[in-house]
């Protein structure tokens, strides 16, 4: 039996799973706050290369193994040559060019989390074996992934498949990156107060009013979910995925989500032949992340794996 | 010297052109009109069938040899198998689902116009070289394709790279094929009239009162061009080429475009390290298509190109 590990590296939490390579058979979950280690300054290290070397160690004592394969994930650009990310402003801090596998003294293929989230939902969630897919993650920005072919979309400098700044309103202001009425603005948890004219904090919040028949709740939903459609839209028609996987803290809304962006697309969709898109809840949640990082360490050992 | 032919067949006109395969030189152009063979009926097949056969023989008098290498482009979304146009509602009757290699007896490589037009200037036009590549064509419509890691985005059913369906208005009303306010009604020909009042029925009629210092016409093409720029920004985010090829009859006004783009991609593009997608204007005009088919049949016959 042949194992491996895919290890997400976030900003609060570093979550891993291992499993055999094989079979196909999850061994073993671990995770760890990403700045557990408090003296890790002292090592010259980044507290959060301590989280990772402590998460790996963890999985390894429960398989009784090490693992020959290794995957990890983590905010940002990758590098071309997958081994590092080679571009994370004003975030983790020492992430920047940290070459993975000097530190974990293995072969460590890096890649980045949207990228790995949606490899994940392909390889052991909703997505499973489609060759042309979109992964929107609402939370408290909107961000997602593109396979297009049967590839990951990287692009030219690794970033492809930022979902969320897609303009949807070009005359009115940017976004944090500069877009226009961006997706992220018009459906994201960040500008859920100024959205509702600060009645609301959290999209949760929202939600509640949406249920108990409030009728200002509704019509900021109606429009978040119009808008969210008319990105989809967008995307069906550049990237023509056979479905869109939606993800993210918002999607815990499904119920709320799925038959208004349906009733939307119905009105926005073209479809020639009378072929639609699909539209399906993300299924790893949390650690799609984490089975994406395995997935592409997978794919780029086919040796190993 | 092994000869190759691309054919675009276009709603008026079949262009083609013939090269030396080995050294890469063109060694004839032709064309004729579309329906020039008047009794075509009478042969059991469409007009355009003729006139496709017209234009290869031409070609291959000039040359004075067969061609081992075949392409053709045409409107519609060619079949997965590239052997023809598999949908194409409402024009051309009888081109969807016509099969050319019977027709043409010899293996031909079938591919959308505008996905050629791309390959067409990856081979031998402004985007020579490049591996993540957008074109976007303004014309009576907006059109376009998407080359990434080094190939063509066809998506799930042949559908991708409809790039004037992008929703830049979620709010307004929708476009011929169902987005709401989308690049091609922010852009288009078509759409013209409607955003000028009435005013003027072709854009090089707002090209010519911008020149003559005209401020209602100012207002109307800068705000185009933030539509422009807007649809820019979002696909620079979602598929992050290092170019955007900018093609179609309005581009003859490029003295116009290139600043007024230029300028609000500086507010609108996000530029991680610095780094800013390159605007350049298509090179092989109406001939792109031809190049293309051909460019697409000697990648899909790689032993006889």
């Amino acid at each position: 039996m042949r194992h491996g590990i895919g290890i997400d590296l976030g900003g609060t939490t570093v979550k891993g799973v291992a499993f055999d390579c094989d079979g196909g058979q999850m061994l073993a979950q671990a995770s760890q706050p990403t700045d557990f280690v408090v003296n890790a300054a002292d090592s010259g290290q980044p507290a959060f290369a301590h989280a990772v070397r402590c998460v790996v160690a963890d999985l390894e004592r429960d398989i009784g193994a090490p693992a020959k394969v290794m995957g990890l994930s983590a905010p940002g650009m990758a590098s071309a040559g997958s081994d590092r990310i080679a571009y994370i402003p004003n975030r983790l801090e020492g992430l920047q060019d940290f070459v993975w596998s000097d530190w974990l003294q293995r072969p460590t293929a890096v890649l980045n989390d949207a990228h790995a989230a949606l490899l994940g939902e392909i390889w052991q969630g909703s997505a499973r074996g489609l060759s042309d897919v979109v992964l929107l993650t609402l939370g408290t920005g909107v961000g997602g992934a593109v396979v297009t072919g049967g590839k990951l979309l990287r692009g030219h400098i690794g970033r492809g498949g930022h979902l969320g700044h897609i303009a949807l309103d070009f005359m009115a202001e940017g976004d944090i990156c500069g877009t226009p009425g961006s997706l992220e603005d018009q459906v994201g948890n960040a500008t859920i107060a100024v959205r509702s004219g600060g009645r609301f904090a959290m999209t949760h919040e929202l939600i509640e009013a949406l249920e108990a028949g409030d009728s200002e709740a509704r019509d900021i939903w109606d429009r978040s979910m119009r808008a969210l459609a008319a990105g989809v839209t967008s995307l069906v028609n550049v990237l023509d995925p056979k479905a869109v996987i939606i993800g993210g803290g918002i999607s815990t809304a499904w119920h709320h989500i799925e038959p208004a962006l349906n009733r939307w697309l119905d009105e926005f969709e073209w479809r020639p032949g009378g072929a639609r898109v699909e539209i399906r809840r993300a299924k790893l949640g949390e650690w799609a992340g984490a089975y994406g990082a395995l997935a592409f360490a997978l794919e780029a050992s086919p040796s190993l794996g």
